[in-house]
């Protein structure tokens, strides 16, 4: 059935009965931002069964399409309803070019749904876009959902820490596990994995993670389990290693719902994306800011090197804020 | 000599000498942030020299920083005393690894200066600190200056957006031109690179670009030449093609030079920092919204289901404009 001509709230009562291309249109709606956008999540807000959302990261070829790909088959196995956003732009989930021989996506009876983002737009966009997917997956009756990012970028390390449990994945030999700390990973996984653990120097990116783990003093914080998060060794290409780190997402699962972490988590997750609106909000503001006649004044004032960058904010940040 | 216990001015100062310590601190203070940054970025604008600004980038493994590499050399090569900031975390220019065994980046008659920055920190530091890096080199008289990034995040595009002759490489046969397409990389693109053109599939990426490029209706933008930009084949590993590449960025030099176009691209490089600079005070501001007594009061009702994310974020908005 076509869904043209249909609110936002008559697709979701589509999709609500199961209706994936019903569901596919709320996303879309979502990745578009605006009104339709902000209708979408306030009318799937109220709806939050509070399904387990798992961040998985890691750099560019560390394979974590192929490892979504297995997890993805392990959840279904364990009967679960799994639901996957991909915010990496060169993930091959995009298309469903990985899973497509396992499971087809396009199967109205499929028990997964997988969905990329693109990562343009207003710099806001991903922020705000990521807990509007998320929202309606959950809304949707999809469980665990899985968020890949390939953790480059300040943006994508806040959408991971943002997840109730984190996965960061490496490979060996590639100096992943210095370029992982570099770009603040470190501190908000959960769990490692080594991926291709049969290739030379899995051992040794265990060993320079658990050196690092243990001069950053990450082992105690009561955010962390109380211990040194577990390093998984993943062969992702022939499915070997899934049972385990399928095993310790449970035990994180346990962990978060046995003391108030898991309120902690969805408190600050729901903080940031108000915190992305407003300054969304702001954002516009500071443009007509800069359009106005004083702007053009302190920006042609920077041009010809008369003032620094720094007092021309300052100045009209008092300007915007009133103060 | 130590540089401890010189005020950023003393320091600028010797660097300004030529000491390459000196201006690898006044790079660190502006990495931190904060006052340091602030005070060289204060002392450093004035002294603007006008450096040409060249962003390369593309998706990971497209050799981005190999042809950085020989690009360096090209510029040595013409007497030129070019700079690099690899923005990129998983560029292997970090530790000067590439070029290692070409120009010794210790050696302080070399011609050229390396730097990495790291992607983490709060949000808007890569707006800030791209700026002050290239200010630094600026006044201490190198050019071009050559900022790598990987391409994948909004800050990432902006950053390149802002050069002024932005390269975007991709390789052969990986889909890299569809990939740079939904990056938003297309648009924003002076000089498209092949890299790797000797491999099979080289010139079926030029074929999807220029057909992408046509259906875009780039070719007629004002700011892009008034042509097609061109595509550059390459072979980095070997070396060959530099010389067009370099070629082709002398030529976008000239026609920047023609019209109002260079002065167009620094003003909004200008504003865009004034802005990242604005909104890193308003994000302090809506910090201590969010934790006053009525943030809490709507993150409470957000949380227990009773308000909407949208419909939050603009009653805080309201409260931080006073409007």
């Amino acid at each position: 059935m076509s869904l043209r001509g249909l609110s936002p709230a008559q697709v979701l009562a589509r999709a609500l009965e199961g209706d994936r291309h019903a569901t596919g249109r709320l996303l879309t709606l979502i990745e578009r931002g605006g009104e339709g956008a902000d209708e979408v999540a306030s009318l799937t807000h109220p709806m939050a069964k509070g399904a387990h959302v798992i961040g998985i990261t890691g750099p560019p070829g560390a394979g974590k399409s192929t490892l979504v790909g297995q997890l993805i088959k392990e959840a279904v196995r364990h009967g679960a309803r799994p639901a996957v956003l991909a915010v990496d732009p060169s993930s091959p989930l995009s298309g469903g070019a990985i899973l497509g021989d396992r499971i087809r996506m396009d199967d109205p009876e499929s028990d997964c749904f997988i969905r990329s983002i693109a990562t343009r737009g207003h710099s806001g966009g991903l922020a705000l876009a990521v807990p509007g997917v998320v929202r309606v997956f959950d809304a949707c009756g999809f469980g665990p959902i899985i968020i890949e990012t390939v953790g480059v970028g300040q943006v994508e390390v806040d959408i991971t820490a943002a997840a109730d449990t984190t996965v960061v994945v490496m490979n060996p030999g590639t100096g992943d596990a210095v370029q992982a700390n570099k770009a603040g990973l470190l501190e908000v996984a959960d769990i490692f994995v080594v991926n291709k653990a049969d290739r030379p120097g899995a051992n040794e990116v265990r060993g320079d993670l658990q050196i690092m783990l243990d001069l950053s003093h990450m082992t105690g914080r009561e955010d962390h389990w109380g211990r040194r998060p577990p390093v998984v060794m993943l062969k992702s290409l022939e499915g070997t290693g899934f049972g385990e780190l399928w095993n310790e997402i449970q035990t994180h699962i346990e962990f978060l719902g046995i003391g108030s972490e898991r309120e902690r988590r969805r408190h600050l997750r729901q903080r940031a994306e108000v915190e992305a609106r407003i300054e969304q909000i702001v954002h516009q503001s500071v443009q007509q800011v800069l359009d106005s006649q004083e702007g053009g004044r302190v920006l042609e004032r920077l041009r010809k090197l008369q003032d620094s960058p720094a007092s021309a904010a300052k100045e009209l940040a008092r300007l915007l804020l009133g103060s």
